[in-house]
């Protein structure tokens, strides 16, 4: 394979950014987007040489000359887009969480499993310079053994009432990826976790049975503690990570638009704010991302965020939801077991 | 009163530190300093201008003409001679914590109550230059109303076996300072405190019955959360804070020896190690605890950081040690009523 | 005008770079690159959906489907192909220096005001998100009035002798661009340099009549007082700028590929090694550079670095070299005199 | 000898500061200090300890009993004092500069010389915990072999006109703290200076004949180049080094009351502004050079600043002073030889 010629489902944001960013590798074709709004895309698609624009996922499905597709369409559409495309053979790039219905996530595993397809999930973080950079030197032992992972995770400001109440709440919508990353640098699943969560921010979470700000113990089945510090609403994206070991500590600071350092006598020192929008933190993150999952599909190689991955931070999600409703600690094999209970 | 006259109980190494502070202060006369190898601290007593070394406490307590005494013996002495203080009227400064036995402590605030002298508590954190400064901003509403605070505490290297055993367990002995950190910071008291604790750095910890590293989730009763990240072991003296609320976030880094950033085609870019050990970081932190002390003594006014301060901050050890053994997040008020029968 | 259609002098290493920069912009067009080595830059061309490529640049002036140029061919052959595209009233966009005989720019500045064409120089530093956040914040009078303008301006590794023999010497090749932003952030021309020149790096800058060392002083019209530190050899690309006014200072760092921090108890703390190499440390402001031709074309506004603004870093460049022959200060009256006379 | 006896002239802020410093040493006893106005001092004296205060100098010179002086009188005052103490076999600690005079700079070092006592000179900067850490790294090799030194040094607010009438110009007064710190990191004296200078900060400079902006280019006789630049007013104390050399670059920032660094959704991130004065800043240098001129008194050493450190500096500074008025670099053998002229 020369070319990996490319269907994406959805032309919302993250849709249009994958495309965009998928336009600049010369060994990518994208044949065609779906939306059900195809109309309003066909001015973005021709712009940016994309011919076909279908309101019908299907038709990517069907088509014969496309070897893999992206799932940028909402949440609650993944595991039938999934389904189909696994028996169609495609191979699939999905943006996270793959259900907000982790019963169904166990059977994702499944079908991708037997379909032989890869299977990346959008954990984006995993690739971005300053996360990527602290796990390339925990692997080469700079912190030693591991001891503690600290994760701090902000978003710049509460989304909307109408996106809470869909969102799944705190932890699948937003923690999720830090417990993807936790899992990434500490090399380990977890075993246990603890939830301290509360309304800080604006009740309208507690109206909506959702919390705004969290902190979460991890405790990880290497031995590994870690703690997870969540807010919705930090007025610019908080996104750190400190990794203590016996040997060494390794930590990131947030990115910042220049280095620019300012003293003026009327207003002290100061230093530029942190970005605040992640598709600017991430921006080049977006682009590895993809250069990964193509490159997997073109050479046949594991993806770096697979099916499992995606099952894990869910599961873990799952278990910190029990926690935050039981007020005690939850291994993740009793949620595991409730989960099989349930379906 | 013009001249604060004061005794020293212990002449350990902390004794003999809080000494030399009191001898740059022009309203202090230290009269007496105990130990019970008198005889070795001879020889530092007459380069340091005190004229009086004994091996009996007593021959202070009962000096009429002393008006405040420092408690620097072993903990084990403390609650005997705080009682004994108390009923010859002395003004009381004692090293923390106040008692390893949480029930003793109880007396003591009674007795102090009962006596109505001053007593300080020796929590140095809370005079640090990086300290105080976030607790200026905080109150000084920098960041809005507190929604998170995280403490980091690791100490350089782990003690030796026998301090180990007689010390209280990393709560008592370590955490203590945190727990008053917290509170401090927040401005209120804990109300339920949940602890992940594991042996990570040395298996003799495991022996003793103790752990060398932990993450405590604490809930104050003013809503804010709260985590404290513990190590027994960071190589350097690692003495961190954020604060993080509904407008801003105040943090501190450690403090090193120079501001030298040095590039070299060798070894790349290094900075300076944080400074290694308690008594040089916290350096002028004990001389403004006892400035304060005398203040308070000389002007009658209040300590800033009382008995009661002692017991908080001894209760939520106490309950980080429950949490630790039944694994579970336990509410201070359990605890108290625990003690209560306990006693 | 909807779309630019430009064509390309020069398909070396910065004729790429412009072209697959200008290829992500909807509102150009690529019509044709000229190389005197055509044959070596077809399949790259093909790639990038270049349809031309020639080996005679005449070819690209005299197509009338051509707006307007990138000159980006070695600096001996700039002063002919701007006056032959000024005649062909083609826009130019020039890589720096314009000449590195001071006499010939001076007519290139006539020319390219006769032609009434729109003429920009390749000073990318200007668009760098650190050196335009700088102006910025001067601008808006963040400093008061400035005072003293401090430029570090290093190269990680010496080029090789054969580039050093004709690069025209520290000051044409490597410290004009020092020398525009210099104005740049000043918002003035200099009246004065001096030179204090040294060969530390290499001695075979001695032996090509370079040096490899300098500490520049620059008076400027408005009063302000600078200084350009320069060397050849950094081991990292280091550029910084710092701005001191009545009012306040603004400084820069250098960037570098990730945030991390790391301690190690083999190693001490260590940082990021700022960004080694040119094109990776300005590779967005090679996309801004070309954004605001593009833009200036499209629209019929100013350009943001005219010939006037070429000229004058010659100029400061050609007194410095007199100023470290004559081992004296240089007033730049003095400097276009004597140009003057020689022409 | 196991003490060092000391006399103390002048009781003005540096002199009462250095004999509070010495009061700590325990091998050190302060037998008087002589004031103009010594009735002003007795108060102070009394609550330090130091029983004997005279009016006149000449007490301490007479007084067989004393090992050493420190002279805190006014510049113009230094020479006589230190004529009449060499006679009389005193050790000598003298605040900087020597003289503003320097032909009799020079006589002094030939008495000191004649009388074979210590002279230690007040440049305190040497002993800056940031400072010595640079001159330590530099010396270990860190950096290399030495290529270029930027000292920036910039005063907070400029002094009252009467102070600056008669302080000696910025050179004389200011800038040779920054020769002799050059001096002491180069490991070598200088051989040219060149000056650009300005009146920027205050007219009342020009009035003066003096300036309060400067740039100065340093040659080093071991072919560093260096780079000094000047201003009196930062607004806060700004006194920051650059040694960057073959092999590396060394570099420190200023010292801040505390590490906090702060965001607030009202006003961006801050950091600490430096701190502001020289007292505050070099609190610890000045107890360290007072520690070593101690040293050297106590067991016959070499002192770290000697008679000729003085000299170098204040040549220096002579040599800047020819170079703004002709406005030419000046080599300071030139300099020497006019002064012997003038001599």
């Amino acid at each position: 394979m020369s070319k990996v010629r490319i269907g994406i489902v959805g032309a919302g944001r993250i849709g249009k950014l994958h495309a965009e960013n998928l336009r600049q590798f010369k060994d990518v074709e994208i044949r065609a987007i779906s939306d059900i709004f195809a109309d309003q895309a066909r001015g973005w698609a021709a712009q940016n040489g994309i011919e076909r624009v279908t309101e019908d996922y299907r038709d990517i499905l069907s088509d014969p000359d496309i070897d893999a597709i992206l799932i940028c369409s909402p949440t609650d559409t993944h595991v039938d887009i999934i389904k189909e495309a696994a028996n169609a053979g495609k191979h699939i790039f999905c943006e996270k969480p793959i259900s907000l219905d982790l019963s169904k996530t166990v059977q994702v595993l499944q079908w991708v499993k037997q379909a032989g397809i890869k299977f990346q999930l959008g954990f984006n973080r995993r690739f971005d310079h300053n996360m990527s950079r602290v796990n390339e030197l925990l692997k080469a032992g700079k912190a030693g053994e591991l001891h503690i992972l600290k994760i701090t995770s902000r978003d710049p400001a509460a989304p909307p009432e109408s996106y809470i109440r869909s969102s799944g709440g705190l932890f699948a919508d937003m923690a999720i990826h830090d417990f993807d990353l936790a899992r990434f640098l500490t090399g380990s699943d977890v075993e246990e976790v603890y939830v301290q969560g509360a309304v800080r921010v604006d009740p309208v979470f507690a109206e909506c049975g959702d919390i705004d700000t969290a902190v979460t113990t991890l405790k990880f089945k290497n031995g590994v503690l870690g703690v997870v510090v969540n807010s919705r609403q930090a007025h610019y994206y908080d996104q750190r990570v400190e990794a203590f070991g016996s040997a060494g500590t390794i930590a990131i600071q947030n990115d910042t638009p220049s280095t620019v350092e300012w003293f003026s006598s009327a207003g002290g020192v100061r230093r530029e704010t942190p970005l605040y929008f992640f598709l600017e933190r991430y921006k080049e993150a977006y682009v590895k991302e993809m250069r990964c999952f193509v490159d997997a599909v073109l050479n046949d190689e594991q993806v770096p965020v697979d099916v499992n991955d995606g099952y894990q931070a869910e599961l873990i999600a799952f278990a910190a939801g029990i926690s935050l409703r039981e007020k005690r600690p939850v291994l993740l094999a009793e949620a595991e077991a409730r989960l099989a209970q349930e379906v």
